[in-house]
């Protein structure tokens, strides 16, 4: 395959990136591709924050990848510096090309230039694809990710 | 009992606050309570951003609980701003007094007044008695969570 870039995510991939949001099975009920107000109202709070990294991987000047990696200081573990991924998307095109192996080992090199001392992601309970994907990078699963929504 | 306080958490706080994160059956092992340069670092970066919320709770001028609030814009469901919670602590003198579910319930309002659409923690598997004090919060265990220690 053609070479791989990952980059920082510019305005115009929104289209790219929020069809990928919708492209799976939980992604469907919750996104609204017809409607980029939202998500670029979002973006633009996520380019002024220096500690949100919002990346997509390119191939061939085309959008396949999307991740959001965020640096959250604290007191903990003697005041380690943790980084949060969240919002993971290969497009379905892409998907046993090892992009996703790429793109995390590309999320953790960049949690480990950021000073952190930890990485950590929650992935949905049924999610269990994903789980043995994580656990074979070297995660471990040893948290229970509680959610609320308001 | 007397007034509890729930208040941003200033340099002043950090021994109670960490002799706190210490006093714990995981915590024990990580952290260094005799050694505060690492959390006064730490402290100062959270200081500095404003989408951090590090509070402690105060009853009759001593702290007797602490937690972090991180606010972290995304992408995902429609642009949704999530608070995520860490480093909760409730002084060993103040367990079973309620402390952490008005704790817990000052976080949500909290993430509310700052236009979030979810609260989202993880738990250590063996907190088996904090998941159920989530759980009886309204949050769902809906998730795995995964860390990688670099």
């Amino acid at each position: 395959m053609s070479d791989l870039e990952i980059r920082p995510a510019a305005v115009g991939d929104l289209p790219a990136v929020v069809a990928m949001l919708a492209d799976d099975p939980l992604g469907a009920e919750r996104e609204s591709p017809d409607d980029l107000t939202p998500y670029t109202a979002a973006f633009e709070r996520l380019a002024e924050d220096p500690n949100q990294h919002l990346v997509v991987a390119v191939r061939e000047e085309r959008v396949v990848g999307t991740l959001q990696l965020t640096i959250v200081p604290g007191l903990s573990r003697k005041g380690a510096t943790r980084a949060i991924i969240e919002g993971v998307r290969v497009h379905a095109d892409e998907r046993g090309s090892g992009l996703g192996t790429r793109f995390i080992e590309w999320a953790v090199d960049e949690a480990r230039r950021q000073d952190c001392q930890m990485v950590q992601l929650t992935s949905d309970n049924t999610r269990t694809d994903a789980h043995r994907f994580y656990e074979r990078l070297g995660f471990t699963a040893s948290h229970v990710g509680f959610k609320l929504s308001l």
